[in-house]
């Protein structure tokens, strides 16, 4: 009995991590981000979400001085980023040419983020389907 | 040609506040929420994401007092908010009652998001269909 309890729990958690795996904004918002390496990029600053169908469409990452870049934001499609839960934070599978040369804005400058090219230039580049499509 | 290219520009302009309608998190957060009367309910507190599917799943609102409760957490699934550009924020279309009677839960206390019957519940109250079918 303790086995078969053991089992259904286990099921249970597994089926729980599946199907909820919900998390506060407040909480994302400040999380590491990794490369395949372990080595930490950067955190997430804030997210950018679709107002009409409710998705997250951007993480937007904070790498100040990465790669010999000043402060800047790289807002990075959703669907680039996997969470890990082993090391707690995100991790972008990409190599450091790709992230150097991505798309990004400084936060004085500002960005229009209802510029429908530049979303689409960013998905391109990234080689991930747009979010609204 | 002025006519033309205004029009133009409308029509740029409505597709993308149809395909783009991107807000920052952190801008949802604070956000005043109404009811169909335009009475201010409360605000925003903050968003629970799915960081599978990256949906956004809940908004929690803040209902300081409103209706005689106390200082609460609402958590509304996402659906039953509707962003009213007019007034610059979100409109519940539920009468208070149905509010009123609405699961809740108290900082203190906290919520097990991860509990599949609870959300299931949460959703049935409000008669939408589940974030994650």
């Amino acid at each position: 009995m303790t086995d078969l309890r053991t089992a259904r729990s286990v099921a249970g958690d597994l089926r729980a991590t599946e199907t909820f795996n919900l998390i506060a904004a407040d909480k994302v918002e400040g999380t590491s981000v990794y490369n395949r390496g372990g080595e930490k990029l950067g955190t997430v600053e804030n997210l950018m979400i679709d107002k009409l169908n409710g998705r997250v469409s951007y993480a937007v990452m904070s790498f100040g001085g990465f790669l010999g870049m000043g402060e800047s934001r790289h807002p990075l499609p959703w669907d680039t980023l996997k969470y890990d839960t082993g090391i707690g934070g995100y991790v972008v599978d990409m190599d450091s040419d790709k992230l150097r040369g991505a798309p990004t804005y400084d936060e004085a400058q500002g960005v229009n983020w209802e510029d429908r090219d530049w979303n689409k230039r960013l998905h391109d580049y990234y080689g991930v389907a747009p979010y609204w499509m």
